[in-house]
């Protein structure tokens, strides 16, 4: 399928719900679970401001001027740092910085997938990644998923009967299914990955909102610890913890993609954005994200049980739904035959709106299923919401 | 060709001169007359801090939230205002804000460009654009330039046997030919482009320095006024008029064009850098800029002229060139056969560096040329790297 095939085809997805809720979470009155988009009110302004005033005063030339397209070797020492905590041995040289995961994952389709190969993802899976790999040229697989993330079992099936390129997924805290991979899944993952020689792709924005005691282990992780790091590219950002609108995030790459993935970069964009790069860093020598994530994780899980609750008592009788252990997610499914698409009309004239689910898959889409995100509604508007969502109910 | 084996073509450019020069243009002692990097010292940093102060005052959380694919409205009216200066009639909806010309590049190939589509550029031509287009998997195909820049009967006569999709031209103050487009040659180019049936991607991201009093249309402005409007697509920057590291930029799309453009901009990453976007704003409502400007092309003008004069004097016997009206770059050519990539291990010895010229052809490359960019070294070193250059002649 030529490029511009390609342009239309992610044109018809965009002409999807997607764009419309963004206008629609502007109406007035309009409750809106629809974007994923973090609670501006939880910016940490103040730690922001006093980064931007180090920018200005000790770095100008720097944040004006073209940098190097692998990202501000500072900047890549303290991810290197961060990914020492999520348990990952990395070097300065294996961490490139990107202008977001969006742009992470478009460079990586770019770099590892030629097309006709097949990339295997979740069932739901994060709808601009489909963008991305379909722009590839890639041949789209799905494995379902339940409340210990994706069926690795049903992966291993698919192996036996056809050749893949790489699974890509979102273990922890997923988008759009808010459900996490299970330790022995990650395991048998990584193992099936050795055994059959293909790729993961693991996106990790949302691991640090965890709602949780426990630590969830990054396939990377596994990975280095079982001999098989050269497959498995990790990639995260600082979006959902720091602030989207700077565009920072960073792949973590083998050995034999680096060079790859820093000359798309540099044919790209040239590089990240170094005024959003020298922010970043003078935040993080702040010493303030920790606390950050600790207040963010707090927020959102009192927001996350709030509408866990709200949607058991008010709908709990016609949908089901996997409790979010982190992240920004509630994915819901209605226990009859149902059109959330369809949904969506009545709902907004009652004035709440999300995302509805068929858009999330890349084949049998579930038409019975619907993303809620809490991340940025207040505790009273998630009960509305709930309320609201069942005098839609047919 | 895969992507994969265009990423190791690009590779193979990449391990070109150009990396090497950035390194040795750090190294103590060698002036570096490389890399295409605009003055520092001439950085509005007074401006900027301003325009900084109001974005963390006014504007904190747009600044660090998401943002619409298509860019800020804000910023693309002020857009619009430059355009108009530059002759282009156009509203925000035409506008749609990039992260600097490489990527309005890369994601104008991807949408337009089907592989094996002829794309037409200058020789010599941009080294980076030669990359976006290999990776678009486009056919290549070029024209000669002279004193007045690309000579549009030769394009006239390749036309009439074969067809192109598009023309990829820096009109004004072209890099790295330094040379400009003649408005007679303007007006047979867009004619061509009306007869023909192809696009012209106009790169504009030297313009504004100018160092003559007379101003040099833009192709899209004559286009707008011949009716065929639709065929230029035009792109510009901020980058070499305020600051490379902010990486804003913009593309002015077509009707037919626009929705595609945003789609692919929204699977690259989203959005461009809401902070760098709203710097760039704030800074345009300072009123700022033309006197900006006005310093820039005045202190450049200089070194050109500094530049011009030590070369004559210096190698004037052996080399000829074209004194440039405006930009950053100075194209020499020896006038016996001459291999400036060989070359450059003497000069780099002897403290001066410069890119040669054969990296910026895609065919029939001529080794006896070479770039020299004087925007960055004070007058006293370029004086200095003449001199150098003359001592290193075989």
């Amino acid at each position: 399928m030529s490029s511009q095939q390609l342009a239309n085809r992610v044109k018809a997805l965009q002409s999807s719900a997607i764009r419309d809720l963004l206008k629609h979470s502007k109406m007035e009155g309009v409750i809106s679970l629809g974007g994923g988009i973090p609670n501006p009110d939880l910016f940490d302004t103040e730690g922001l401001e006093l980064a931007m005033e180090r920018v200005m005063t000790t770095e100008r030339h720097n944040a004006f001027q073209y940098g190097l397209s692998e990202g501000d070797p500072a900047l890549r020492a303290a991810i290197c740092q961060i990914l020492a905590e999520r348990g990952i041995q990395s070097t300065i040289d294996d961490v490139m910085v990107t202008s977001g995961s969006q742009q992470s994952l478009d460079i990586l389709a770019r770099a590892v997938i030629n097309p006709g190969d097949t990339i295997v993802v979740e069932r739901p899976t994060y709808l601009a990644a489909l963008q991305v790999f379909q722009l590839a040229e890639a041949q789209l697989a799905s494995v379902g998923t339940d409340g210990e993330g994706m069926i690795v079992d049903e992966l291993a099936e698919l192996v036996q009967k056809q050749k893949i390129k790489a699974v890509y997924i979102v273990p922890t805290f997923g988008n759009p299914s808010g459900v996490t991979l299970s330790a022995a899944r990650r395991q048998q993952l990584v193992a099936l990955a050795q055994q059959h020689g293909f790729l993961i792709f693991e996106d990790d924005p949302y691991s640090e909102i965890n709602f949780s005691s426990e630590k969830f282990r990054t396939l990377k992780s596994y990975a280095q610890e079982m001999g098989a790091s050269d497959q498995v590219i990790y990639t995260s950002t600082f979006s959902k913890i720091l602030a989207p609108g700077a565009r920072v995030g960073w792949i973590v790459s083998p050995s034999w993609l680096k060079q790859s993935v820093v000359n798309l970069k540099q044919s790209t964009d040239l590089h990240t954005s170094s005024l959003s790069q020298s922010l970043t860093r003078h935040y993080l020598e702040t010493g303030r994200l920790q606390s950050q994530i600790a207040l963010i994780s707090k927020e959102y899980k009192k927001k996350c049980d709030a509408l866990c609750v709200a949607m058991e008592s008010e709908l709990g009788d016609r949908i089901r739904f996997h409790r979010p252990l982190g992240g920004m997610f509630l994915w819901a499914t209605f226990k009859e035959p149902f059109n959330t698409t369809e949904w969506l009309k009545t709902t907004l004239q009652n004035g709440v709106v999300y995302v509805p689910g068929e858009f999330f898959y890349c084949d049998n889409p579930d038409q019975s299923t619907l993303r809620l995100s809490y991340a940025s509604v207040s505790e009273e508007n998630l009960l509305k919401a709930a309320q609201r969502l069942k005098a839609s109910l047919p």
